[in-house]
């Protein structure tokens, strides 16, 4: 696809070499990312950032990485477009918006929302998560976190094994992930979870249809046995029609250092969407693991801003003028992030393959 | 009068001069407003942003524009300032905000509140709305697209000929744009409405003093046949005493296309404060006329920009002084804002006359 | 202590020198912080703003000294983490934030939240307020008006007389204002509040053991008389267990210009850590005092800027680089910032030692 003034709307929408286009935008955008070099190529520009729903972090990591490329950021947190409850029609809101900022990022609870503002305008618009929709932003930092932990380039996700753990009936992140996955060829997915939150079958169908291996288990130390990834959901308590069901299953599957130790090959990688449940009754994936070098789910949190720099890059369409204002940062930046890190900030765990 | 340090807090504060000097530095924002250049001759500046009433399209303009001037922009949005929930008085709150910011604007429900806060400080205020009060920004812009879209220069808007349509009772916008329009000669004024939202006689008399023709009618058909530009506005059903009231009236006028060409000359422009209730109970401007290139309302919103860039160089001062930092916007702007334009950003159609 | 990398979390952590580095710091600020002079020596780098408390004035102060450092703030003003209510701990969420931002402000109604958040990462977090814990940006501010409004220097506040007036009790300003005096030799304090709400016994036994003179009265008149500062509080009635009882106390003391000019010493300095209450049933510091030079609330909240300035620059280490992107103040600043201040922005009254 030309990303030059598009939408990113939905996963559906790349091809398998659009993720290689976005992966190696994404990888330059590392240094500035990491704090290692500033560049202002976005100097001038201002991006609108409209959350209908709170999402501190989604809107935080979008605004931070409008920033880091130079521009300045308007963020709208309220519920409601007070002139949406005037009567106002999608088209003039996004209308309007377009006339004031140069791209819109919309997070919005109704699945569809979004599409629908970016049918009316030019204006590239990004997807920062529709309801139970899509939230491609996340899908895309997931992917590229598999690609850089399993130490891999992109061809050679072909043959991946990876487990996905819990919600999978409601997890919006999980679908997204497997339809980006089901690009590459011979990709193996573990599916564990509580047949009540089985992963739906038009999804496990489909990437049986394009040649997937699929296995589905309610048994985690036997899935967890020889994949490549681990990645851990959430119960998705607030999608759930009787929240009180959600209780029945938190705490269902709980993965700790022991449990990763007994059942997984050395050097499986561990990732989450986050947030993670750390409530004694969930605690799907145990804070006594935040001490090992594979538990990757941070490094996975600071690839947003990588991806979602590349893909402003690329729908602005300058990611080929970044290092023409670059500079090297003056400012102190830790060596590692939290205090638990194992590992230097930009790091990965070393593998031996 | 003298820009600089000055407050924005009304219409009544300009003479015609003034409108002059204010849409002659809008034109010289027009190539930063439309993304063709950058300027950052206000890199280092703070706007302070005080919205205590929701209005996310009016706070997002202010922040644009004087993003686009390179500086930056701390917003509030409460419907309350902490401290004045604590007995602060107008001239506190106004005076600790003057040492962090350069310029304040600010939105309040209680007409004359902007004033008080004006009245405490030196540092520049702008009224981004009071109210039932004034929202003298938006009095500009709508003049200034009369202007540009009527293909007129300044002088020439003596004898123009304005219809007026809808809520004219509570329609903030009418009442300052026929203020400003005031001070121009031989202006004839049709102001369409039903009696009981008919344009308040206090200010239709001060009209007809100054040397205005004015109209008044209920007939809409009539009414639209003899003008350079029908001004159209939503029943304001939040400023009726009884809101169920606004029903009876909603819905009452409604142009569409159909109307349009059968009763308007050819050229005559259509304009609206926006938003626009698009609800079929409503629809006073309906979204079949999108595509029509004399609705200038988008446009209109789009001047916003401009004209508040105008404004915040004005009061600080740095007119002239925005060439010194120019270059040419590096990033992907499109041809047309939204997929319904029929005309490229910040162009105009083009009338035979 | 070594600034950089650290976390401004209690005044406990400074040391007289270490006072001595700030306050010198903010004074190279104060170019800046007045609008004579631009520093853009933090371009490219990213404040969070975490705000879970409501505080307009505390957070555009922080938002203000950041981006007159040249850096970008993300401010988040919701009551709660949207993240937290789903479980995830104080640990991760503060991981997360590190990983898009080089510097967290955080405000929080909970004690010692502040510090939760900082021994999990190793990213600067600066404490906005937690609760009726530490504000310690608010002390040093404070410290620091005392010694510029005084006319002395650092190692003149020796031998400082100050009275502290109203409810000592649960005034957290009082308590951490102390706490920093408490580092200097020979200083007398004149503690005049209500009997129920007095300074708590374990501050002023503190004080004492560390060679303090504390005075305690009832009495108003007879405790301004002989002292070189007069630090007002208002009642902190949200602190009240029973907020009705915050009226018994609310108007208990009030200090007005006559009362000012008939006990007090001329050149006694006027504090007030702000909101201070106007409503007649309170007016703890009337505003009939506003035009009085010696009235020194406004430039103390003033002095939050290049409070605040100075420790972002110094736990990001760039306090030695802010000449290199310096350049004159290109727009309209006013030289009295409030239409009643008596003296120029950042100039002090000049006193006859």
């Amino acid at each position: 696809m030309d990303f030059k003034g598009s939408h990113i709307v939905s996963v559906e929408q790349f091809a398998r070499q659009d993720i290689g286009t976005i992966f190696s935008v994404a990888e330059r955008m590392e240094p500035y990312a990491q704090r290692r070099k500033v560049t202002r190529v976005l100097e001038g520009a201002v991006e609108g950032n409209l959350f209908f729903e709170p999402s501190t972090r989604t809107r935080v990591s979008f605004a931070a990485a409008f920033n880091r490329l130079g521009g300045s950021v308007s963020s709208t947190t309220g519920f409601q477009f007070s002139s949406m409850a005037k009567g106002e029609s999608v088209y003039d809101t996004a209308r309007v918006m377009a006339g004031y900022c140069d791209v819109l990022v919309m997070r919005h609870p109704v699945e569809g929302s979004i599409q629908e503002l970016a049918d009316a305008i030019h204006v590239p618009v990004i997807n920062g998560g529709d309801g139970p929709g899509e939230h491609p932003t996340q899908a895309l930092l997931d992917l590229y976190t598999v690609q850089k932990e399993t130490g891999r380039d992109l061809s050679a996700l072909d043959g991946l094994k990876i487990a996905m753990v819990g919600d999978l009936r409601y997890g919006r992140t999980v679908h997204s992930l497997t339809k980006l996955l089901s690009l590459f060829d011979d990709v193996t997915f573990v599916f564990i979870a509580p047949d009540e939150l089985r992963m739906p079958t038009r999804i496990s169908s489909k990437l049986r249809e394009r040649g997937a291996v699929v296995h589905e288990t309610e048994d985690l130390a036997g899935g967890l046995s020889d994949v490549d990834v681990v990645y851990v959901t959430r119960i998705q308590q607030e999608r759930f029609t009787a929240p009180e069901d959600a209780d029945k299953y938190r705490g269902f599957y709980s993965i700790n250092r022991a449990m990763y130790e007994k059942h997984c090959r050395p050097g499986t990688v561990l990732m989450h969407p986050l947030p993670r449940d750390s409530r004694p009754s969930a605690d799907e994936l145990s804070s006594d693991l935040n001490g090992h070098p594979e538990l990757a789910i941070f490094r996975q949190a600071d690839n947003g801003v990588p991806i979602r720099m590349a893909l402003f890059a690329l729908v602005l369409g300058v990611e080929d003028q970044l290092e023409e204002t670059e500079r090297d940062v003056n400012w102190y930046v830790p060596k590692r992030l939290g205090t638990q890190d194992t590992l230097d900030f930009g790091k990965l765990p070393t593998h031996n393959e």
